[in-house]
């Protein structure tokens, strides 16, 4: 997706060889015409799939998953990394760690949001080692409801995220695949 | 709004006097077509307030705040409530405390992604007795920026956060106003 391309090249930063700075644009700042378009992308790619609503995780995940949403003509659900005490009743959760931020979080959900049987459509700023997509994955299960598709914004190429997931034969579309980077460049697989 | 306030009267809990559960239409379940239409009526309100950039906190506030800055065709700024190992340069910080969640934490923004001189519009799910908002008040303060109006999707009137704000003379629109509230009745103060 060139517009993507083009904000990650001029506003995004490869801090080191792991890590893309991309605040200015996608998850402290955000460019919302382009979130628009990637929402329209994601629905354009995934519109025979009957997805009857769209999963992602907050909060960077959000943005872009309600547009997408929002084409589809479907509800969004936004998993949480962290309970309320008025977070209650039948939920889902499953442990997730994150390499980039160093941390640990609980990844949940209600059950009544993610109803058995409902095609869903996972939605994530980054693709890494596929972590968060995994922690996402065993909600659905748990939940007996079914992946119909993955949307990336952007993904870390030179990690295996991708590749774990192909391997489980889901359809992923990412919108910009990260070859290679350091602090000097960036180099996309396609 | 009536499609917010029908939303509320229909798929809303009060679970008591203070306590509203939204969750299947607000801040887990999304409604997405509700939250574009809400985006648009925010954009309708504010229209000539000469909107710079508009300013939410994450996660709940993003949904509402995406739609309404791509109504007016601004760039969307995400306050943090947490900070991660990659969030770094010239940050400001206010401490803000949740009644209804029971908790404290550090707003924080990126003095970059709040220029001084810019009019901002604050946008959020709720508004009670006005902490978060106070917090982003004060960090646009801290950036030298202005704020030119306050969109709110849920207010409880009842608690005094709006009166508040009044009393500071900034524009706030309020789409659903609760005069009150109990385990059985939710009333609409217009």
């Amino acid at each position: 997706m060139k517009m993507l391309k083009d904000a990650i090249l001029n506003q995004g930063k490869a801090i080191n060889e792991h890590v893309l700075l991309v605040d200015s644009f996608l998850n402290h700042q955000v460019d919302v015409a382009l979130m628009d378009a990637i929402g329209a992308e994601f629905a354009a790619f995934f519109k025979d799939k009957k997805v009857d609503r769209v999963l992602t995780i907050e909060s960077s995940g959000i943005a872009p998953a309600a547009f997408t949403a929002k084409y589809l003509n479907v509800p969004l659900v936004i998993m949480k990394k962290q309970t309320s005490k008025i977070m209650t009743g039948d939920l889902l959760q499953t442990e997730v760690r994150s390499f980039t931020k160093g941390t640990e979080y609980q990844l949940t959900v209600k059950r009544m949001f993610l109803p058995k049987g409902d095609n869903v459509l996972f939605i994530d700023d980054f693709l890494a080692s596929g972590e968060a997509a995994f922690g996402a994955l065993s909600l659905i299960k748990k939940a007996e409801a079914s992946i119909c598709g993955i949307g990336i914004v952007i993904e870390k190429s030179f990690q295996d995220g991708r590749k774990r997931l192909d391997e489980l034969g889901i359809p992923v579309c990412s919108l910009a695949r990260i070859k290679h980077m350091s602090s000097n460049t960036i180099e996309f697989l396609e």
